[in-house]
């Protein structure tokens, strides 16, 4: 099974996130910036990204922007897999005179790229009201951390006032360079649930962010308040540790590593990679985009570290033949450190 | 099914070229060029890369290289799929100081690839006296084209020279730019066999090739001397025949079309994509490197162009779940040509 489809058995469903809801959605494709910046350059190739949940739409978005251009403009719709702002398609961005990605917040800003954001239109209050019934009573301990995603961001004031109307103290701060918002997490970075409280609330859709979140934050009780498929969770890790110690355990025979070295854009650790390979003459650098079990498989390794997408590997991880472990995993796997050293890996800085 | 794992079910299956062979082989990796190159540029970083079918070897070529190449010197692996010299991976091409191409012969010269073109060391003849059978009696019609891939070009000699001591008059050219050899064919380009014989007799391993030139001529015959599997056939297109007509007669209901531009470095006929989407309102440009069901089903098309390597259309075809044609059975399919007009796609010049 290839990485494109890996939504097809990851517990955080991509696909419940809100992105692929089967119902019509309203997404504000910003089409009149798309256009302004067009007609600016004298762009003759416009060249647009999307997520996989939204590839869908892409013809839809063609379509509407072909109306509006000059006659003439060749728009491209990137087939490339997409998961992030991390994984920008940098040969459309090479070869287009205006290359659009959509459903992602900035990386990194740069005037190559416009950034359609694509706020969901979902209500929050009503699931928050239920949610309430996980918080701690305010009254007891009132300190609360609150993360979204880039979705929901358009909501984030909304959120925080409802919180602090009903006696909480809220606790948000921005992550780091990665996080364009305050209070937003991706997938491999948590770093503004870095707060003073032992409760978070993650305000958004699917179970992909909170369970990154609740390993990343072991300490901290997540609740999961999901306007998307309206339901209150709190994110249970238990699954997702076993297997990242199974992993471990299966790792600690391997004689031969294979290191893989991600050049995508944004998920290139290479110090991380070069490291281990420096350190271990059994290991060896593997440079690819897509991680995906049939391309690692190919070169025959007992075990493989990954140094790109941590999520590749702790969500996707049970689907790769052999085992599959993130840098830190692979150090306890050879003993440089000890088996309660396990953690969450995470990304930090942009490219 | 991603493109990967596509030689499990093509019928001309590449692991049945000898590139993958079971029993231990020996082939020539050259590397003392490898290393000379190093040493002459002071290379810190060196970037390997194989055909599918041998990298399993990689690990021990990068063993084999670190021991004669200067300490600290980096040997990277490319983990990107790769079917040949339009496949190069030019990010790791980019990011290395010498880039080495296993396995195929240069379909452009450049000073920044070192193609080493693994030859193999398996005997000829003993198949050829068996292809005798199969082609005609000398006395009566001479006439015999002969080719064969990159990995037995260095029999190639010996070859006309044995056809010619049997009574042959022996037809070869060099097809085109594409290629480097007399005689050699890609499987995407036989003009090697555009001679004035109506047999051609094809001494190398797998079906693959063999198939894509009796597609390419159906008035010749070809014969199959296939030295690695020790078989001699004749080629039969008539399973991918039926399969073509069969994908164009889906694809005429077809209202929407997704044009696939493929980013791969001798893989792009950008006029020919283009072409297309400016007489179709219907069309839309995707581009991407790797041509897979998963990549392309998300888009939601009724039918599939591919302007990339025409062998993912007409051999993986049957994996897609939507019809996906070449850009002359696109023709067809639409009505701009006639049925009987449908034709193999091959792919001239280089970069």
């Amino acid at each position: 099974m290839s990485q494109e489809s890996r939504s097809d058995y990851s517990e955080g469903d991509l696909r419940k996130t809100g992105m692929a809801l089967k119902h019509e959605r309203t997404w504000d494709y910003e089409l009149d910036r798309i256009v302004e910046a067009v007609e600016e350059r004298g762009a003759e190739k416009v060249g647009l990204q999307f997520p996989e949940g939204l590839k869908r739409r892409a013809p839809h978005v063609a379509d509407d922007l072909r109306e509006l251009l000059p006659e003439g403009t060749r728009v491209l719709i990137s087939g490339q897999p997409c998961y992030g702002a991390c994984d920008l398609d940098t040969y459309m961005m090479r070869r287009t005179d205006v290359f659009v990605h959509f459903g992602h917040s900035p990386m990194k800003e740069s005037d190559k790229i416009i950034y359609v954001p694509l706020f969901s239109n979902v209500e929050v209050e009503p699931i928050m009201q239920e949610s309430l019934a996980e918080l701690s009573d305010p009254e007891e301990d009132p300190h609360v951390g609150l993360v979204t995603t880039a979705q929901h961001m358009n909501k984030f004031e909304e959120m925080k006032a409802w919180l602090g109307d009903r006696g909480y103290e809220v606790h948000t701060r921005r992550g780091d360079d990665r996080l364009t918002h305050e209070g937003q997490v991706l997938g491999c970075n948590y770093a503004s649930a870095d707060i003073d409280a032992d409760q978070v609330l993650y305000v958004g859709g699917g179970k992909f962010h909170p369970l990154g979140l609740a390993m990343e934050h072991p300490e901290k009780t997540v609740v999961i308040a999901d306007p998307v498929n309206n339901v209150v969770t709190v994110a249970d890790t238990e699954k997702f540790l076993k297997q990242r110690y199974g992993a471990v355990h299966r790792a600690m025979d391997a004689e031969t590593w294979g290191v893989v070295f991600c050049t995508k854009i944004g998920q290139g650790r290479w110090e991380v990679a070069n490291d281990i390979v420096e350190n271990n003459e059994n290991a060896y650098l593997l440079t690819m985009d897509e991680v995906t079990p049939d391309r690692l498989t190919q070169f025959g390794f007992d075990a493989y570290v990954n140094t790109g997408c941590p999520r590749i590997t702790t969500d996707d991880g049970p689907q790769f033949k052999q085992p599959m472990l993130t840098p830190g995993e692979y150090q306890i796997a050879v003993g440089e450190e000890p088996l309660d050293s396990l953690s969450f890996d995470t990304f930090h800085g942009t490219w």
